[in-house]
C-alpha cells in the first residue's frame, strides 16, 4: 500500500508500474454499470454487446456514450448503424450479460428479445432502454468512442443494478 | 413495470417516456464508479472535478475517456491542458468525491492533494491513479468526450471502490 501523504510521486518510484500496468491496475480498482447495446446489421440480422463503458454526456440533449475495439464483431454494424438500443441491466439480467458477451452467433439465440421501435432488438426483462440515433463515432487506433442522442425508451423490471467489478457481475451495496 | 414479453414496443405506448424522460429513467437504473480527474491551470493553479463517466476504451495502448460539459468550471483547464490525473475513488474517498463536486474554488484547498508527475495535482489516499495524455477532445453541443493515453501511474490505498448510484455513494455488493 501506498500512501502518498509519505510516499514519493510515483514518478520516482523505481517499482512505478508502466503505462499498462497502470492502467490494469487503476481499472481493476474502478466498478461500471452493465449495459447492452444492440442494432441490426444493413442484412437486418440482430447485433449487440455488453458493454461496461457506458456513461452519460449530456442531459439537455440527452447524450451517452459508449466504447467499444473495431476489431469487436460487432462493430461492422455499429460502424454503419443509424439507430441503436442501449439497454440497462439490473441484477436479474446477468444471463443476457453473460450471452450478449459470449460467442457472437449465439447472442440472439432465444427469446429474450424482440423486435422494438426502427425494427431494432429490445432485450426483454431489462430495467431500462432507451434508443437513440448515432449522431458521432470518433476513431482512436483500432477503438472507437460513439455519441447517442437518445429519442426515446421504456421503463423496465424494478431490479437493483448489475455491477462489474473484479472480473465479477455484482449488485450495489451499502451507501458510505 | 413493463414487461416486454407481453407489452408492445414502447414506440406504441402513449405513456412513453420522451427523450429525456428515457434518459433520466435509463441512468437512474445504472450504477457508475466514481473517479476524479485533475490538472493544472495554464497559470499553475490545480484544477479537478468528480466524474462518473470514466470509461475505459482500449487496453493496447492504454486508453481511458470521460466525459464534461463545456460549461463546467474545470473546462478552461482541461481544454488546453496536455496531461491529468485520473484518480480511482474508493469507500474511504467519500470526502474527497464530495469537495471536488463541491465549489470550485475550494477544491484544493487543504491537505488532500499533493503535486505529482509534470507537477500534476495527485489526490492522497485513492485505490489507484494514472497520468496520461489528452490524445482527442470531442466536443458534441456543449459537452466534450476527453480521451486520454496512459503513461504511468501509482497504486494507493487498498479499498473498496466507490458507486454513485441514485443519488447515494455506496460500495459495491454481493455476487450475483
Amino acid at each position: 500500500m501506498t500512501n502518498l501523504r509519505t510516499a514519493p510521486p510515483l514518478a520516482a518510484d523505481p517499482n512505478a508500474p508502466d503505462d499498462l500496468a497502470a492502467f490494469k491496475h487503476a481499472f481493476r480498482r474502478h466498478a461500471a454499470g452493465v449495459a447492452a447495446i444492440t442494432t441490426l446489421a444493413p442484412d437486418g440480422t440482430p447485433v449487440g454487446f455488453t458493454a461496461t463503458s457506458l456513461a452519460s454526456l449530456s442531459a439537455v440533449p440527452p447524450l451517452a456514450t459508449f466504447n467499444m475495439a473495431r476489431s469487436a464483431s460487432s462493430w461492422a454494424a455499429i460502424s454503419v448503424a443509424d439507430r441503436v438500443v442501449i439497454h440497462m441491466l439490473g441484477a436479474q439480467n446477468r444471463a443476457i450479460a453473460e450471452k450478449l458477451a459470449g460467442p457472437h452467433a449465439d447472442r440472439f439465440v432465444g427469446d429474450h428479445w424482440q423486435p422494438g421501435p426502427h425494427g431494432l432488438p429490445v432485450l426483454a426483462g431489462v430495467t431500462s432502454w432507451m434508443v437513440g440515433r448515432i449522431v458521432e463515432r470518433l476513431s482512436v487506433h483500432n477503438n472507437a468512442v460513439v455519441v447517442v442522442q437518445i429519442e426515446g425508451g421504456g421503463m423496465g423490471a424494478d431490479d437493483e443494478a448489475l455491477l462489474y467489478h473484479e472480473r465479477t457481475y455484482r449488485v450495489p451495496g451499502a451507501p458510505v
